[in-house]
């Protein structure tokens, strides 16, 4: 990282966590530069950078403050109700509806569940593969279906080790995307009608494979900043023959929260003293803003209970189906149960990103890719400070690519969403995020996209339709 | 097809069917012109062609002759006994173990599940990448993973349409090989506990994905040459409430078995009586010998009844894990199952064997690979009546790379299984194609890999063990 970038992540921290307010002017340059013991024109360039974040704001012959949004920021929401001790789900059918509206290419991808394509380096991905293919030996297409491609391994694991995890290799299975990896640890370590831990609201996947495998879900609450309520959690693990669970310690979806390491060592103390084994979805890890990487929960794990699953569908290579499991004490069993299912990934998927990782500027295009993401995060807040009614409140997660909104309480977000649809706007409807179809006022929007005017139209149009409740 | 090429088939199936026997002489090159009404060198390339398939042998000043085996030929196994009439199966980690013996890429590979891959056009496919991962639009490595490359879509649709299968395109699902393909089908149509019919000897992943899905196996015998035995098949589908068949009509793994085609019509009358869905695994359907490719069993359904699950691991792209599904009236609840585990093979993957088989030459290839097995094929079977003791017997399969032998009573195939790993060659012992772990004196031979003084090497040393016992 350039000394511009860290700086200007020193200053957006400050900001982020309220040190500095809003409309308060931020250190002049020369101020900066003697403080900090950089030039002036490295100050420059990282307040230019958060300036194009959205962060702060040049006035002319004052120097910069920090931004204050349009109009008052839309408040947080309040943390989701307890619910039912256990619900069968049942949400398939309502999540395909809202995976299918998405088809077409010309609706503003509000409900997509990807970043805009053109944030990822395809066609340096594609000279990794066109590389790796040319490189690759005959017997390798063959023997790394069994194995896993051995860069790619060693490149997973070297980055465990970067972020104070440390495994061994033959702990990693190399899965078909991460949703691969995730249904395969829950068939690990559960039975049809077992009961499972999720979190409410959970990502509709988690929800869908449950209900496939026939598990009935617990739900646990989660606040939209601290993540998960672990009281909760500890009554229900006491209570409850709880087979497994299944949480995003980091930027959860749909809210964003991610659990400070306190909780993630108390979350983790619970699980070992019930050895109940948690399978950690960490998909978007490497998406947060700011200085600080979260760790995972598996930093934690003495006692291989973990399954910490990956993928560089999120943030490198959508479409290539590359993710992996750290399967701690399962992983034997997690490799077995893919080679009965799918085998292996592609073989030249798996090289060509492990030629990129050793090669291609990962850690380049990520900070690119964060930078980016916070920069639309703030567009769409600001937006929707502008055209939503009072009343609407939303989160401000630290990282990935999703706001969750909660509207005033007579709005049906199904409603909603059909509405939304024939505008050509696609959003995410809160009860596809609920076993048992709470969250009936929320939405999920994807901020994945750089903002346009038409982004900002569709806000418009989207505030409309709430007001019209 | 080249004149000589499509020739030397009509020759080749003369000899198969014994209409030309042992030792007889072929046509003059004289004659042959004159009666077929073809140059003098094409018939020389047709026998040049049918000599290196080792199909037939020139004498000095006498002309071509059909080639005797070294000694006599080993002669065919009977049908398998009739099995019990359901078995829980528990099969996977003997199955393991034999798979991890093919670790070691200094073992003779007798036990693999695949060709060799050099006999790919790699390089090809390679370029066919590249090409197409330039031309490819950022929104497709998303939108392709729900819908599948539209270009691969079209390719397969227009190859069943060539092989007298007229199917909707919404029919197809593509998927990570035909393995995910076979296990989604099952998954559709099954519940725990459930009765399937499947062929004895199996392929050993049916056997494992049997055991997954805790359901039961209905076995039933294939003859080495024609296939499953339809009384056996029928009374069991009177008798027993069974939910899906699961059989390979042509090529059958591990015996090469083909139905022909009113057997194949037969089948179909039988399921659509009963209204019992059969899973069709058809992975090794390109692999034909001769000149006429066998129809699948799908081509007779008329009601959606078939799923015919394929692939291009075992004919052009092994490592690339792409496969299909034509899923007949389950075709959506397959993809919806898929979206759910997997979401989607490799994008790039498919879009590259979609761009080979528009422009990378795939008929050609595949003739090529079909002549190299068959003349492997036909050194493996000599190299066996050379050094195999009496009592031995053997299939002589229309297609594929397997052999199927069996051994003498007293040989135990996990013993000898065991005695061939410690020479360094891999095999395939009988047990693992069995859910009743029958077949403890037969073996399974690859013989997919290019014949070499250590492949006859490693068949005297079989030769020896077997004689051990």
């Amino acid at each position: 990282m350039k000394r511009y970038e860290k700086f200007a992540d020193e200053i957006a921290e400050l900001i982020r966590t309220g040190v500095l307010a809003a409309g308060e002017k931020v250190p002049s340059v020369r101020h900066a530069s003697r403080t900090y013991g950089i030039s002036a024109s490295t100050v420059f360039q990282a307040y230019y950078l958060l300036e194009s974040r959205g962060l702060i704001i040049a006035r002319a012959r004052s120097g910069y403050f920090v931004r204050e949004l349009a109009q008052q920021p839309l408040a947080e929401p309040d943390i989701s109700a307890t619910a039912a001790t256990s619900t069968e789900v049942d949400v398939s059918e309502l999540v395909f509806s809202v995976l299918g509206s998405l088809k077409n290419p010309d609706t503003v991808p509000f409900g997509s569940a990807f970043p805009c394509p053109s944030l990822f380096p395809l066609p340096r991905l594609a000279r990794s593969m066109a590389q790796s293919l040319r490189d690759m030996a005959p017997n390798e297409v063959i023997a790394d279906m069994t194995e896993g491609n051995p860069n790619l391994l060693r490149q997973i694991a070297l980055r465990y080790g970067g972020s104070g995890v440390a495994l061994q290799r033959e702990q990693l299975v190399i899965t078909t995307g991460a949703l691969e990896a995730l249904n395969l640890c829950l068939q690990c370590v559960t039975q049809p009608g077992d009961l499972v831990a999720i979190e409410s609201p959970a990502f509709y996947a988690t929800l869908q494979v449950l209900e496939r495998l026939k598990l009935k879900a617990v739900e646990i609450p989660v606040h939209p900043r601290e993540g998960i309520d672990i009281d909760i959690l500890s009554q229900r693990l006491d209570k409850l023959p709880i087979k497994a669970c299944w949480f995003m310690s980091s930027l959860q979806n749909p809210l964003g929260a991610s659990m400070n390491e306190a909780k993630k060592a108390a979350v983790y103390a619970l699980i070992q003293r019930h050895q109940v084994p948690l399978i950690e979805d960490d998909v978007y890890a490497e998406l947060y803003f700011g200085a600080n990487p979260p760790k995972p929960l598996k930093s934690y794990d003495r006692n291989g209970l973990v399954m910490h699953c990956g993928s560089y569908s999120k943030c490198l290579a959508p479409g290539y189906r590359v993710g992996w499991v750290a399967g701690g004490r399962f992983a034997e069993q997690i490799r077995r149960l893919k080679l009965m299912t799918t085998i292996s990934p592609s073989v030249p998927a798996q090289a060509a990103i492990a030629d990129y990782l050793q090669h291609g500027g990962f850690d380049r295009h990520l900070r690119k890719l964060r930078h980016a993401l916070e920069t639309q995060q703030a567009s769409m807040l600001a937006s929707a400070a502008r055209h939503f009614p009072p009343g609407c409140r939303v989160t401000r997660p630290t990282g990935g690519y999703f706001l969750w909104f909660e509207l005033p309480k007579q709005v049906d977000s199904l409603q909603l969403f059909q509405q939304a649809l024939n505008e050509g706007i696609s959003l995410a409807p809160g009860p596809i995020f609920s076993a048992s179809r709470g969250f009936g006022n929320f939405i999920r929007l994807n901020y994945g996209h750089p903002w346009s005017p038409q982004c900002e139209a569709a806000m418009a149009t989207l505030g409309g339709l709430i007001r019209g409740f």
